[in-house]
Order: C-alpha cells, then structure tokens, then sequence
C-alpha cells in the first residue's frame, strides 16, 4: 500500500497544512463548515518531495490516483473531464505550508481544448467568453507548463487588434478570439516542435508537475529566503473546479480582509471587479472598486459575504483575506487565510480580539511579530514641516523615506548595497523585483491598488509604500518620469509617506514615531507574560531617558569609549594615550577623571532605581590618534614642498608613535581589558568615576546602581587582578565619603576562551554579558567590516549560510558556546547573573534563544526595546509569533 | 595533634621529595643507605606554604618542634649548639622539590657568636680559620637574613686589606680578621640599628624565615617560570651539621657527575677545591681542579668516593649531581641529586644505561626531555670553514651562536626583545644575570668553570657557552674587552662554539647537525613505543627530504601560498587577482596550473609511499599585492614632482584595487576557503593540479597519497560545496588518464565554530586537521602579529598566563576545543583521522594533549621531527619527562 497523495476537500482540514498547504486545509476546513466552495482535490506536497527525491520525475502511483479521484469529482459536480457536451473545466492552483502569494504557478480554465470549448460555447451560450477563457489557458498553459514567454502571445493579440483598429482586449470580438487561438496554436507549434496538448488528462498531468517544478523558481527561492520558509516543505497542488467571475455583468471577483490590514480597524476591507478573473485584481492591472461598493451593486451578496466573513473570523479566532468569485449571482469562496497585516494592524487587531473575548492575552501577544514592530519605530514625516506634495497614490505601507529615484531594481539592489538610500519607482512590481524592493527605501507606482504586489511585498517588509499613484508618467527609456509638469530624473531626491500616499520632491524632516495606546497595552501584557529583563544598550543620559520612554529596565551595556570621542576631551586623550612615561599618563587622566564623574553621574542618575552596565574601555588606543595613511601623505607632501623642519620633524615623531600603536588585526588586539592589565591606571581612573559618581548620587538619596563591566576577558586571572582593583577602589570612595552602596563587578563573554573557561571566571564575576557582535566574529573567524562588503553575501547566496550571524545569532555555532558558557558559568556561581548585550539581544530568534537558554535579561538599543519585550513574552508564552506580518 | 613540621633525615626517604625537598629527601635516602652524611634535620615545604598562607608568619607549634628536633641532634652529634665548649656549627640550605640551583638562599656556619668562636678557636687550634668562618658567617647572615649589600662589607675587608699592604683575602692573618668581624658588626649595627643577634637559636629561626622568603625572591621567581615550577609548591630548609672543606691543606671541596654531563661518557666528571668551601667552586671565583687529579692528591679519599659514586648510581638507577666535602681526611657526602645533562649526555646515557641493563627501554625513552633534543638539531660551525679564533674558554655548553657582543644582561634583553641577536660578555654571571641569558644567543665568560653559574645555566637552557676564557680582559666602564691585543667594542660581531671552547670574531658558516648513533637508536625504541603517526610541515621536495630524513611518516601541512610568491610567479598570480572577469581570471590561472602541478609532482614523489596533506590556498589575496603604504607615497610623490600623467593613472588605478582588497582585520578576512565559495575556479586549478600531479606519478609506477585539505571552514556546507567541486575534478582527471587512485578529501579545524559543529563538519571529512595557531588567535582573540609585540609579555610577567599560548598549546582553552572537535568529529564519523599542524605539533607538552585526546598523528617542522617522536612515544609510555634537562 503507497502513500496517498490525493485527498478530496471532504478529507481534509485546517491543521493539515503541512500535507495539504495552506489553501488545500483551509478549502477543505471550509468546504466540511458548509461554505460555498468550488468542489475539487488536493495532491500533497509529499508527492512534490517525492517528486523532487526522484529527480523530478512524478512519483510513482500518483497519476493513477490523480485520475482515481477525478472520477469522484466529475460525480460530484456532475460535470466530466474532457466530456464533448458538458466539459469540467478546472483552476489548479500552488499551495505550500505558508503563504508565498504569487511566487509560484497558477493555471485556469484548465481542460479546455477545442472540442471542450465548442460543448462550452454551447453550454453558456457566450462564444466571446468561452474564447476568451480558451485563449488565456493557452497563453498561460504555455508560460508554466512549456516555458514560452509571455510576450510572444501578447505580440499575436496586440497584431489583432491593430488589425481590427481597436485599443482594447475587450472591444475585440469571437471571430477576432478564434483568430487569435489559432494564431496561439501556431506560436506553440513553431516554439516547441509540438502540437498544444489537447488531451485534458495529460494538460493536468504536465499542470502539476509545472506546479511542482514552480517550487524552485528563482523568485520562490529569493521569496523564501527572505521570509525564512525553509527549502524542503514543498508545494501542494489544488484542482478545483472553474468558476467564472467574467462571464458578465453578473459576475465577478474580488478579495477582502474581515479586518483593515493597515490600520487593524474592524470593517471589511477590500476590492473587487465585475466581470472579471482574479488575476486581473491581483496584478493590479485594473484598478478595482472598493468592498463597500458591492453593497451597493449586489446588496444580497453582498450581505451573504458578509456573513460569511464573519463566519470564518470566528472560526479560526483570526482576521481572514478571502478570495470569492460570483458566478452569474452565485457567490463562491475560493480561498482563506490568515490576512497578513501591518504591525499597527497586527497590535489593534490583537488587542481588540482579546478585548471580544475571540483569544486570550497569551495569544494576543502571541498574534504580532516582534520583528514587525521595527516599521512603528521608525520615524515619520514632521507634520509641522513645510513641504511640496507633487502626488499623491494610495498609502499602500505606512512609514516614510527618502532618496535617490532608481527605475529599475538591478540599480536599487546596486545602488543599495553600496550604501545609496534609494526609492524604486516602476509603473508596477512583480515577484521579479523583490531585490530591488529589499534595496530600496521605499516603493512607488504608478498602478495597482492596496492588494497589489508592490503593496502586499513592501507591506511584508515594513517597507514605505504608495501604489496607484497614476499623476506620475514613467519614462523607463529616458530614466525619468514627469508629475503635473515636473520632471524627474534618475538620482534626483524624492521622499514619500506611505502613511498618507504623499510623494514629495526632495527630503523633507521626519520625527520619532508615537505609540498606540493598543500598542502600550499588548506591550503591558507582554510584560506580565516574560520572564527576562529588558535592558537597553545607552551611553548618553538623552538615550537611557530615551531607554525608559520604550520600557528599558536598565541600561545593559554603557560603552565609554563615545565619551572619549567627544571633541573638547580627544585632546586630553590624545595627551594620554602619547604619554612616555607612567606621571604623564596618569596626569592626563586626572583630567579625565571629572569629566567621566560627570558622564556617569548623569546616565546613573538617568536610570535611577535600574541597574546600568558600565564597560570600561575596549577599543584599541590607536582608535584615538590619526590615520597612518594621511599623516604619511601629509609627509611627503610637506617634504616634496619643502616644508617647515620643525613641523615634519614633529610629525614624524607622531607618525612614530601612532605605528607603534598599529595593528595587523586591531579587532583581536591590544584593546578590552589587556589595556586594563597593561595600563592599570585607565581603568583606576574609570573605575573611581564610577563610584564618586554613585557616592555623590547616594549622597543626593538617588538610587544609583552601577556594574562594572570588564570587556574582552579570556582568563579567570584578567577579571581577578581587575575585580581586585576595582574592589579597592570603591572600598576607598566608600570610606573616604561614609557611605554605603553595593559592588557588582562582571565581565563580558565575547571570546570562545572565555566561553569555555567560564566556570572558573565566574568564580570572579558577578555577571555575564555576552558580547555577541565579537564572539560572532571570534567564533566564525568572519571580521564583520571585512565580512559583510566581501564574503558574506556570497554566503546567503550560496546558502552556505542562512542568515547574517551579525543580525540573527548563529545558533548552532555561536549559540553552542553562549549556551556552554551560560552553564559552566550557573555551575561554578548559582547566583550568577547572565544576558547579552550584543545586537542580536534585539532580534526576535535570538531572543527566543536566550530565554531557551535561560538568560536573566536582554540588552538592545533603545528603538529596538519594545521588540525585545514582545519578544521575550512570546518565547516565555511557549513559541514564537503565530501570525506572520510579513 | 599538629603537622610535623620537622622531620631527622633518619626519618625521611627519596620519595618524599614533594614534602622535603629534592635535596632533604635524598641526603634522608643517603643517611639511610649508610653513606657519610653530616646529621641534619629538614623543614618542610608544608611549613613554608604555611608561612606563605599566614601572610609570612612562623606557623604554629613550628618553633617548639625545630628547638625539640636540635636537642635530638645535638645528642647524636655529640655537640651542643651555642655551648660555649663544644659549640655545633649548622648549615642552612633552601631545597625544593624541583632544584632551583643558586636561585634561593643558604647560610653556613650560622651558631657563631664572639663566645662560640673562640670555643672553636680552642677546639681548632685555628684561629684564623674560625675568625675567616665568622666573617664569612657575619657577611651570609646579613645578606641573606638582614637584606644588607654584599658591598658594604667587601669594602670593609678591601680597606683591611690596603692597610695591611695586602693582595688576598688569604694573606690576612688571625689580628686582621678580629678586626674585620669587629668592623662588619658596626655595619650591622649602623646600617639596621640593631646588634648582630648574639643568640644561636635566634640566628636558626630567622634564617630559616629568611629561606622561605627567599621562594619568593625575583630570580627564584624567574626561574620558576622559565623552567615551569609552579609557585606553590615552597622549598624545605634543610639544618644539617657543619662540615668544613677549608680546615687545611687535608681538606676540600667539590662538586661531581657520575657520568659526563656535557658527553654523557661513562666517567666521573667534577672538580674540587683544596682548603675550600662549596660556595668558592659553585661561584666559579677560584679555578678547581678535575676531579681526576684527587686520585694523585688522596688516593684513599678518590677510591672511597668512586665507590660512593657506583652505589649511589646504582641506586637511584640515574646519574648524580654529587657534593662532597672532606674535613680534615674525612669525606662528607653533602648532596645527591640526578644531574642535570645536556640532550646529548641525556641521550647516550639513557641508551648506555638500558644496555647496561640499569634501566629499560621505556624507561630509557622517558629519560630524554625532548623539548632539549632542539639544541642537537641546530646548527653547529662548518668545520670546513676558516676563521680566526682569537680565544679559547672551556667548552661549557655546546651548540654554536653569533651575535653582537653586550656586556650588561639589562642591555642584551633589551636588544634580544628588539630581535637583536646578541652574545652576552661577563666576568662571571650570577643568578641576576638570568634574563640577559634568555635573551642571548650564547653567553662568554672569562672567569669560572664547567659547573659555574654561566656554564650550569646555559646548558640548562640549550644555548651555547664558552667558560673561563681568561685570555679576555673585559673593561665595562668603556664597553669593551681586549685579548691579545684585539679590542671587541658592544657592537661588535662575535662567535662563539660552545662544543669547542671558541672564540671567533665576526660571523662564521655554520651547518647542519648530525645525529649521534645513540640518538638514532632512542628514536627507533621512541617509534617503537609511541601510537601516533609523526609528520612534518613542508612545502617544497628539499623540505620534504629533510623531513624523511629526520623520520618524518608524511608531510602533515603543505602549504601552496608560498609557491604563489615565488619571483617568476608572483606576477601571473597579481594578474589573476587583479583580473576584473571571470575569463581573465581563468586565463591567468592557466598559466599558473602547470607550475602548480609541477610543485605537487615534486613534493608528492619526494614523499613517496606517505601522506601528503596539501592545503588549498589560505591567505587573503591582497598578501600578494603592492602595499598600500608604499603605493600612496610613490603617488604623492610623482604628483609633488610632476611625475609623468600616464603612470600616475596606473598607479592610481592599482592603488584602487589594493584598496578594494584592503582588511580591516585580514585574519579574520577573505581568505581560507571563503576564497574558494568566491572564486571556485582558484581552488578547481589547484585541485586540478594535484590530481594531475597525482596520475602522472600513478603512471610512473609512484606511490603518490595527497590529501586535500580545504582551510577555515566554518560550517559543513563549505566543505561540501568545495568537497563535490574537488572530487568531480578528481574523478574527471581518473577518467581522463585512465587510472585510478584514493580522493581523500578533508579539512582544517581551525575556527571556534568549526570545533563546536565538528559533528557536522566530520559527515563531509575524510580527516581534521586542527590548526591550532589559528585556533588559538581566534578562541583567545590574540593577534599573534600584535599581542607577541604588545601585550603578551606583559600577560606572563603578570601571571595571568603561564605560557605563550602559540607556543605551548593552552589546553583548558583552546585544548578544550580541540578535544571537543575530536570527539564531535569522531562521534559523527569513526574512520575520521584527527591531526594537528599548528606549531604545537612539535611541542612536546602539547603532543602529550594530543595523545591523550586520541588524535592519529602530529605534524610540525622538519627539525622537530625528531622531538615529537620523542614526546609522543613518551605520552604513548605514560608519562613525560622523567628526567630535566634543563
């Protein structure tokens, strides 16, 4: 007995997605709830791994099951495959485990031939839509199954009606149809040696394996890459029954959400076209009428899709985008899903549902991708600012951006990855563009509608958006386009607000986001949900304020090194780090020494009543002095001319030290606590700040609570000699000012040794942060400036590599050590406190991870905090996001 | 019941030595076997830990049990200490349990006092003896007890000497020496404030503190570390009855070997002194006689020492270190100990042993330090070559060096740290003079003998050491020395041949070592024992031949970048990195596969029958450009001169590629194997040509066995993609030929990731190679390039590590990754093979982890050869070292 890999809508249901696909479940859930859906059958996407493991060949017992059920079908519907009077015709339609809407293929009206299309002719009694339909199947039966291009038989149509002198498909009549199947026909013969397939059996056999074949396509490899859908689910096929929404004025079809998946608003939300397929509303070709219109036109309909929304919202506990057809007054459901959504819609859908009693809290906060919430933390247009609008389209993704205008997506991902903010602006996208849209800033077009591609695919990536924008004429040929008179050129600047579907020529100010009270709420939820701390990565009082606004408990990682940098204070730093001898050094940090009291007093004070994780020094010192480079240059230069003695001598003398201080590999250098260990008195300096700091805060009865954080430390006996120092030193401020405050000293793990070692370093530390931007660049060997410009894309592209480790921790590798370290560190020190403070304490996996692990906090930046918090209450609430925003 | 701190040398033994002290256990083991040991009692090292762990406090009950222990002395010997009759007179000597030789303190004659010399003048009938052992006594005491200088006092006795018109110490009689103790005791009193302590218990129990500090002491310290003693294992005082070489002409003194420490010859090797005590030989001050003379001067005193000699050998199954003393005709053995030997004495005396049927093979393998074999495979003086030698010393340490002559042991760490090879030029060295030695490649002293401080020490470190060469007269005020008439300046060129005594001035040929017979037959018992194969790292045929000569079972790293640089080559590879197609790139390494594939054909023949591991190229490609530095200022140079349009152009054009290729960090850049995902067609050429190599030797009847090994990989799906690429190569070159040969294809573990997914990695791995120098940069983030130069010295001297961790594989970090990948790699794929290649390969502590995590074989330089087959029959035999030669 083999496998089965045809299952009837009778057999299925919704928590079979993985063997069915998504629609195949949800047409099957709907079909066994009683709702109106074309009959039809699944075949799984077992068959299509199996047909993969074969090297592409159909799995054997399959065709006979294939036409097995047919028969079953051709009963049900009472129609028969092939039959001369009263012919099947049918959709057959990719459905994988997740959405990957219109990256793979779709064929309709499949079984025609010109025998089925005769019977059909007299079945409708409408010659004009029988070959109308006969021609479409064959030009898409030819695109997906034989691989012919498209324009071939757009050029054959295009000749007709110029022939005919008409401009639209619609004004061309029977005879000119019959004209051009014919002409088709032809196309086929002269492209691929072949006659086209009349046989309906053997054009569904060929149908399925293109659906399967379309597994691969480049665009659904690129689709899944991005959207993190594994390679090896496969696709499933549906063949259902054909139902026509074009044949009149009593037809038509359309899509709706039973919630605004931008906004979240509870009101049916949605487009459709009378007499029309469901191509012509996705690919944005006409622009549709609004839901709401329908009420209006088929008010009975209307009222029963309405229902039935309702219907299906209440059934899956979730906000539904559904396909429908009506055919001839009958209102068919071709398709629901999960509707993705934006983030704001994902949080006030998420919450309302919760405040309806439709989920629970849990499952509320379970509902928003944290990743998602990234595009609410973006800053928008000012409203204050004074800008020229040239156009304006729909405002199909919210958010804004500004930049240079590119036409075409190979220059956007170009210009892109060599760091050029960039706005692609096409008539309309298709899945052939999704690297351009990943490169660019924002999308603008000038047709399509909210549910065009480029709307739903920058919508998916938190990407600003105006579709529809049609004032704006595209010139590809000239790289231009013209707005009421202006003109536009490639590398001019344009900013567009896909919030309002405003185009602005120029950039304009944008400010911070401000949070929805929904949002709060979610967040407060999320709150009670997690188990770890959020903390944020701040090293100024203006970011912990920044910090507490998005909901920090603290500041995780507060680097010192920026407070070196400032302009008045690089002098003295300079004077330090130049210094010959141990007084002259320590001279310059006497210096220092206020002006660092002050840094800490501020962001102590700042996160009063929250722990702030303060890293002494790390970078190496020649990151303060000048580039060998210039210097060199100015040099010669200063020689060639015959410059001043004085001034060359004493460059060189510069020059001198700043070679002494350069490193062949800076990032595995003297830098960390090796200058703690060489250069004690920095440290001495940085530490006494630290707690006169915290002594004259006590003193001012504010709760400030330091930790001091000893970076890059591969050896228990590094954070002895410092914890030792450092002890003393605050033993010494306690006692010269009589006060009392607590001592926490730890160390960052941020280098394989010390992840491996951490048992006995942790008899040293009271906390570990694991610093994993260094450990990923330690632990891989990759140097993340080197790395990202000229290896690691290679990596993605040649899958050797899923995800940039530098965004998304590399869980089987640098995890591994983040895991043994976290261990071996609890072993030898119970009461050891450990987070991460690197920026994947930000991304949503990774923060799955170190709940998984068992960390006590997470630090991020700022703008990143609410994400950490959501996500850290999905990982505590027992998964990741159930509803992808994507 | 507290700890017994004191134990009568009745009742210790040999293997107590941990608690007693090297030396205290075997005069306990001597005492106990009969010989003529002075009574004595020895302190344990438990009671100098105990000191230590007080804060340097007396331990408890410590007091009571040395004055209750001296009552049981006193009684055997018969005299009483501080009677004012029959006073007993003790030496206090340190002893640990490793020697530390002339690195801690001793004390003789201590229970002196103006009441006991004159009962020892009475008991003598020697005045002038006595008053010489209480000036010495006050001179030692104040030393070591009082920190007072030795100056302070020579001045005294010089100021004696000139007002009595005299030269030598000898020439001052009975009067002269009353006033010189009278004068020292003022010293004592104006330099501390107090009286010199009058009360012989009271000289006991501060010498004894004086001896557990000086565990303490810098150089003990130094010593410690250089020979790798840990610091907490505290050394024993051993109290022990004064015997006195320097009674008369029936007494002396001396030092001997039961074999030749230098040659290993079976003959008594040692020297003594008439009228002397121990501290005038050890101190190299007066020249001894050899030992051989005694048989004239007291034949009865040499038979009756041979005698001892033969038992104590016997005894111990070892060559002894022997001190003696002989009071007025009676000898005294004061010391035992297995004598230190340089490589060569070590090696014949091992294998003349185990033919003597005193030891057995094994046994013999382990007595052998191989790290020592190092100085046998240097290089000595061609004896072919002619120079002047324009002095001769004893030769006290063989192996030859050449170096600019220093006379100050500050001023030659200071150039030998700067890479400066330097000669250290003294009178005589002294325990301070340590750190020059380490720096220096041979030291030359023109004063003392073969076991004098200079000859004692350098033998222990391997480095070449002319003793005694009196002919030079060295004047350090003015920087120079003069021997017949030649004038050598610090500066100046000088050799010096430590096997023959030479003194050469300027630079001399030298050559390659040969083997002794016996070293040859240690190695074959070594191969016999040891399980893991031995290769060597070697990238051209001549290495290769070197590397079978020395015993080497393949070549274990052979490196192809180095074929790359070579004069002829270096432009077409620069051509093929610089090529902006991929056409231009194949063009130019079309050129290069012929070259390569000769390189392999000669490496691969010159190792017939063995493995050939050939890594793939690994360095970053912008090794083999112009520098970036230079580039720019040539610039800026012909445009300050109004340098020619055209080639400014070019080089701006090249400077632009450099910069393209440029890294941040280029260790952790492009380069390993990421250039093989980047640029197949480089490694498909090199694969090529190893294959190619391969069929033609296959042709010629060769035992051709390259392995391919692909470098840094990170994740298994590298090696998998570079894996098929190879062995599709292979397999085509098979076809092609006609002939069939093994692919083995495997990679480097040389990236934390790599270790912790060794699993993985291993289901695509013929073998691991772990490249441990790598490893170690990337698991401790050390720059090797940097940290050598700029923060690791400070490490070691800071103790945070004990050892350069390129150097001595560091086993709880790096190690514990290396064990891991083993395991991992193993657990995936039993047949794996596991190696190491890095440096470590040929270290002898670091074989010992390899053998004990179970890798299959060690690889390392062909002059280390011979030092790993050593080390890991040792590790094989279940132990290290059982001798030091040092």
């Amino acid at each position: 007995m083999g496998k089965k890999y045809v299952y009837s809508f009778e057999e299925g249901k919704a928590d079979m997605k993985g063997l069915l696909g998504g629609k195949g479940a949800n047409l099957a859930e709907m079909t066994n709830i009683g709702l109106p859906v074309p009959t039809g059958i699944t075949v799984t996407t077992e068959a299509c791994n199996d047909y993969y493991a074969q090297g592409g060949k159909m799995p054997e017992g399959l065709e006979a099951e294939i036409k097995e059920k047919m028969v079953g079908l051709e009963a049900k519907i009472g129609k028969n495959f092939g039959d001369a009077a009263n012919p099947l015709l049918l959709s057959i339609r990719s459905g994988a485990k997740f959405s990957m809407p219109g990256m793979m293929d779709t064929i309709l009206n499949l079984g025609l031939n010109d025998q089925t299309c005769e019977a059909m002719v007299k079945a409708t009694n409408n010659e004009r839509f029988v070959l109308d339909c006969y021609r479409r199947f064959i030009q898409m039966f030819s695109g997906v199954v034989l691989g012919l291009e498209h324009h071939k038989f757009e050029s054959v149509l295009d000749a007709q009606k110029e022939k005919r002198g008409v401009h639209f498909d619609t004004e061309l009549d029977a005879d000119d149809l019959r004209e051009v199947v014919a002409a088709y026909k032809k196309v086929v013969k002269r492209e691929t040696g072949n006659d086209f397939p009349e046989d309906p059996m053997q054009q569904l056999l060929l149908a399925v394996q293109a659906v399967f074949g379309s597994w691969n396509n480049q665009r659904a490899i690129v689709y899944r890459r991005l959207n993190q859908i594994p390679d090896d689910l496969g696709t499933a096929v549906n063949i259902q029954s054909m139902v026509f929404g074009n044949m009149g004025e009593d037809c038509g079809t359309g899509v709706a959400f039973t919630r605004n998946p931008s906004t979240g608003e509870k009101a049916l939300y949605g487009e459709y076209l009378i007499n029309a397929q469901g191509e012509d509303v996705v690919a944005g070709i006409r622009t549709p009428q609004p839901i709401s219109k329908l009420q209006e036109e088929m008010p009975v309909i209307y009222q029963q899709f309405v229902d039935i929304c309702k219907t299906l919202e209440q059934h899956y506990q979730n906000m539904q985008d559904i396909e429908f057809t009506i055919e001839k007054g009958k209102l068919y459901i071709l398709q629901t899903r999960h509707g993705k959504r934006t983030a704001n819609a994902a949080i006030k859908i998420a919450v309302e549902m919760a405040a309806e009693g439709l989920i629970d809290k849990n499952e509320a906060v379970l509902r928003v991708e944290p990743g998602a919430l990234d595009q609410l933390l973006h800053r928008r247009i000012d409203p204050a600012a004074k800008f020229e609008v040239i156009a304006k389209g729909l405002p199909a993704s919210p958010g804004a951006a500004s930049g240079t205008v590119v036409f075409d997506a190979d220059e956007a991902e170009k210009q892109g990855q060599s760091g050029q903010k960039v706005v692609l602006v096409r008539t309309e996208t298709t899945p052939d563009d999704i690297h351009g849209i990943v490169a660019a800033q924002g999308v603008l077009t000038s047709r399509g509608g909210m549910t065009s591609h480029a709307a739903v695919v920058a919508r998916g990536m938190g990407k600003p958006c105006v579709c529809g924008c049609e004032a704006i004429k595209i010139n590809y040929a000239e790289k231009l386009f013209s707005v009421n008179g202006t003109v536009v050129r490639e590398g001019d600047t344009v900013s567009i607000d896909g919030a309002t579907g405003q185009v602005i020529l120029g950039t304009v100010p944008m400010i911070d986001p401000e949070l929805s009270p929904e949002f709060q709420e979610l967040l407060g939820w999320a709150d009670d949900i997690r188990t770890m701390a959020v903390r944020a990565n701040a090293d100024t009082p203006e970011d912990a304020a920044k910090a507490r606004e998005f909901g920090a408990e603290g500041i995780g990682l507060c680097r010192t090194e920026h407070m070196f940098m400032a302009q008045d204070r690089l002098p003295v730093v300079q004077e330090m780090i130049l210094a010959e001898t141990l007084e002259d050094r320590e001279a310059a940090l006497e210096k220092l020494l206020p002006v660092q009291q002050g840094d800490f007093y501020g962001i102590l004070k700042a996160m009063e009543g929250f722990p702030v994780y303060i890293r002494l020094l790390d970078p190496p010192l020649h990151e303060f002095l000048p580039n060998i480079e210039e210097l060199v240059v100015e040099i010669t230069e200063l020689k060639c001319t015959g410059g001043d003695k004085n001034l060359i001598a004493e460059k060189e003398e510069l020059l001198r030290k700043v070679r002494q201080l350069h490193e062949f590999n800076p990032m595995l250098g003297h830098r960390g606590c090796r200058l703690g260990v060489t250069f004690p008195e920095i440290y001495a300096m940085q530490v006494k700040a630290i707690y006169q700091a915290t002594a004259q805060l006590v003193k001012e009865g504010v709760d400030a609570e330091p930790e001091v954080m000893i970076p890059l430390v591969i050896h228990v006996n590094e954070l002895k000699m410092l914890r030792e120092q450092a002890v003393e030193i605050a033993k010494a401020v306690q006692q010269e000012h009589g006060i009392d405050f607590d001592i926490h000293i730890g160390t960052m793990i941020e280098l394989p040794r010390a992840a491996v070692t951490a048992d006995e370093i942790a008899t040293q530390a009271d906390f570990f942060s694991f610093g994993t931007n260094d450990l990923t660049q330690t632990t891989l060997g990759f140097s993340r400036d080197d790395a990202e410009g000229k290896f690691l894309p290679d990596y993605i592209n040649k899958k050797i590599l899923t995800d940039n480790p530098f965004v998304v921790l590399d869980q089987a590798g640098v995890g591994k050590l983040v895991k043994l370290g976290t261990d071996l560190g609890r072993q030898a020190n119970p009461a050891l406190k450990v987070g991460i403070c690197g920026e994947h304490g930000g991304e949503p996996s990774s923060i799955g991870f170190c709940h998984r692990i068992g960390m006590n906090y997470v630090s991020c930046s700022p703008y990143r905090v609410p994400i950490a918090r959501l996500a850290s209450a999905q990982a505590a609430a027992g998964g990741e996001s159930s509803v992808s925003t994507k």
